[in-house]
């Protein structure tokens, strides 16, 4: 099976111009198949700010109400996700931007069950994984912004480690899949404030024992939640660490593996 | 040679809700292939006021300085486009929304030559026909929003009636083309102010005496122009006429026809 390389890269770096270059750079070396997933970063906030629309927080998490949702609509799927194919196009990338929308690539229902409700927030039923081989057949990259919808005309915005972990799972039966978080940190750091203490490898024993340890807390436990969830779902390998050093976190020499 | 409809649907009718879902039922309702090209409509402007973005406007044109580009590649490319997709997707069609950047769809340059400096706007180059015609081929219908790029990762806001028959043009050489041009009105008017006094067809004869008599003057010029455009161009037929009356004006029963 040829390899698919899905690289998802964090609000940190789409909101950091040269590091975003740097790292579009480098997903233009790399030989083969590839899908960016791009987070949302704070443009979307400071444009809430600017607006009078207030953000409300649960947890850690954002209440997507109708204003923020056609907030976050704009500022992922049209600011950020235009910019960033039209520089992979200068790279000579031939890249196509979408949102879950687009050719029905990922349908989701508005999430329910849980004791808050967090507003227009979708968790993904479906991946249109036909449609993501035609294209990359075609040699066209694809660049999915954190969009997605349910059917019936409705937007929904949804996680994007978990957008990258359900499509790297959805290609696992056509493509060899090697799925890549990049976000500002060197990888599943030791010491949260030495970037010299990057784990180089975590399984689900040292992950149970790390969690216990408080050591991997908050925002890392979901991340590699989803990088375990895309293992048992037949992804070949899955690496956490700096976005700016994508070559080297697919090859290995850099980042926390995450096995089985 | 297979029918291809080009129907283009102007900024009042995305600013009406109400117009813009009768609009995309009757699009629905269309046998064959078929692409959307979207206008802009107020909400850019209104959200440039919101945002304390000064809106300069030069003889009816607005200049497009970096910040306006900002706004309109959000409004236009991500709120507008995408949920237009959600809703069509509902009404059963497999729409994908692009920009011209994505795959290479419309490469342009900014405007150069004229007194005016109209700032990031694009006059088009090149239209990706073989993306097109791929998609297609696989029965998905193509949204196109008013965002071109040069190639060298620079977004330019482009014209939609413009962009409209520069496609239907380009695709004229595989498909038999049919230009639609939706708008507020009836069609070209002979009276202004009386919607019945629509002209039912214009030739390139009774459009210099129109305009000399300036029956058709301001924005509807270059709109004919551009029909004559594609007509010259080897469209089979351009019509003008009412956005949510698009089956009539297909069929014919309805708005201005432009013949050479």
């Amino acid at each position: 099976m040829e390899n698919l390389y899905v690289i998802k890269i964090g609000g940190n770096i789409v909101d950091n111009p040269i590091l975003l270059t740097t790292c579009l750079q480098a997903f233009s070396h790399i030989k083969g198949q590839a899908i960016l997933v791009h987070g949302g970063g704070k443009l979307a906030t400071s444009l809430a700010v600017s607006l009078g629309v207030e953000q409300t927080m649960v947890e850690g998490r954002r209440i997507t109400d109708g204003e923020t949702l056609k907030i976050v609509t704009m500022v992922y799927a049209g600011y950020i996700n235009k910019n960033i194919i039209a520089q992979l196009q200068a790279l000579n990338v031939n890249a196509l931007g979408l949102s879950g929308a687009d050719a029905n690539l990922i349908k989701a229902h508005k999430r329910v069950g849980t004791n808050v409700d967090f507003g227009f927030v979708g968790d993904i039923d479906e991946v249109n994984t036909e449609f993501i081989h035609q294209q990359l057949l075609n040699n066209t990259r694809l660049v999915i912004a954190p969009i997605t919808h349910d059917g019936a005309g409705q937007l929904l915005n949804t996680n994007a480690d978990t957008i990258a972990q359900t499509i790297a799972t959805a290609m696992s039966n056509t493509y060899k899949v090697h799925l890549v978080y990049g976000f500002e940190k060197e990888g599943v750091l030791a010491d949260v404030n030495n970037e010299a203490s990057v784990i180089s490898s975590i399984n689900n024993l040292t992950y149970s024992q790390l969690k216990k340890e408080n050591v991997i807390f908050e925002g890392m436990i979901p991340k590699i939640d989803n990088a375990f969830l895309a293992l048992y779902g037949g992804v070949q390998s899955v690496i956490i660490g700096k976005a700016e050093k994508l070559i080297e976190l697919m090859n290995g020499t850099a980042g926390t593996t995450i096995t089985i």
